[in-house]
């Protein structure tokens, strides 16, 4: 088990793109509703069952496992809700941190969001200056809440 | 991804006892709701993650990865719904079949059911002297629904 601490930021400005790293990710949740999320993810080849806790704001308990590609697959085409979130994934340093920024398609277009992982909830981060209001938490912006209400085109 | 065919039996009498083999089984749910089940279980120290597709009837998809035994009791403590399930599960040979039956604890004792796994779904069976009604196709039977609308003192 790992517990995840991030923060979670919109993004204003496409300053960041200069030097990003991208990759593509295709993922989808075999449930939403209870304790847990369950994430069926598809990251540039790689594919992964993620388990994250419902816990609100900086700390979730996250269990994650790779898994075969065409289980993945199947699992996305007929057991993961729909849409499935679909979303581009870019890399970049900022004072000594990796900013992960997400740039998102399909029915949440126009949505772009930056994330942070801290290594302990009093840990500051020096913000860049592409980055706006903090959602860290706001339910509306996680992932799996962007299945049952996207926000395309809500920038 | 494997797809399982099984059929499913309430059971009648204890005869079966004479010879099986026992192993102890607690497992969990992180979701029950939309198109597919994801179970944690703890089978005599080894421990999986399951998901399965809600498919009624005799054949459904079946995804199962291992994962770590501390990962697992956490999640069955913390993540999954009330109650867990606990059972000791028997395997018996008749007729040249393996048959399974899982003798139910807690919210759910007093409930005894049989199954056998089946090569696909023309295949028939003989079927012991000690099952009585057939549940394959009953929901209330699923392990799944044990956890919302228990079955203890059903027999």
């Amino acid at each position: 088990m790992a517990v995840e601490i991030e923060r979670k930021f919109l993004v204003t400005s496409g300053q960041w793109r200069v030097g990003a790293r991208a990759c593509n990710i295709r993922q989808g949740y075999l449930c939403l509703g209870m304790g847990a999320t369950v994430r069926i993810r598809i990251t540039d080849g790689t594919a992964f069952i993620t388990v994250k806790s419902k816990t609100e704001g900086l700390a979730r308990a996250e269990f994650e496992y790779p898994i075969p590609l065409p289980d993945a697959e199947a699992m996305l085409e007929n057991l993961c809700a729909r849409p499935l979130i679909e979303k581009t994934r870019y890399a970049v340093e900022h004072a000594g941190k990796v900013w992960t920024i997400d740039v998102f398609e399909g029915e949440n277009d126009g949505l772009v969001m930056a994330e942070v992982e801290l290594n302990g909830p009093e840990e500051t981060v020096d913000l860049p200056d592409w980055v706006g209001e903090e959602v860290t938490y706001d339910p509306r912006y996680r992932n799996s809440s962007l299945v049952n209400a996207p926000l395309g085109n809500g920038m």
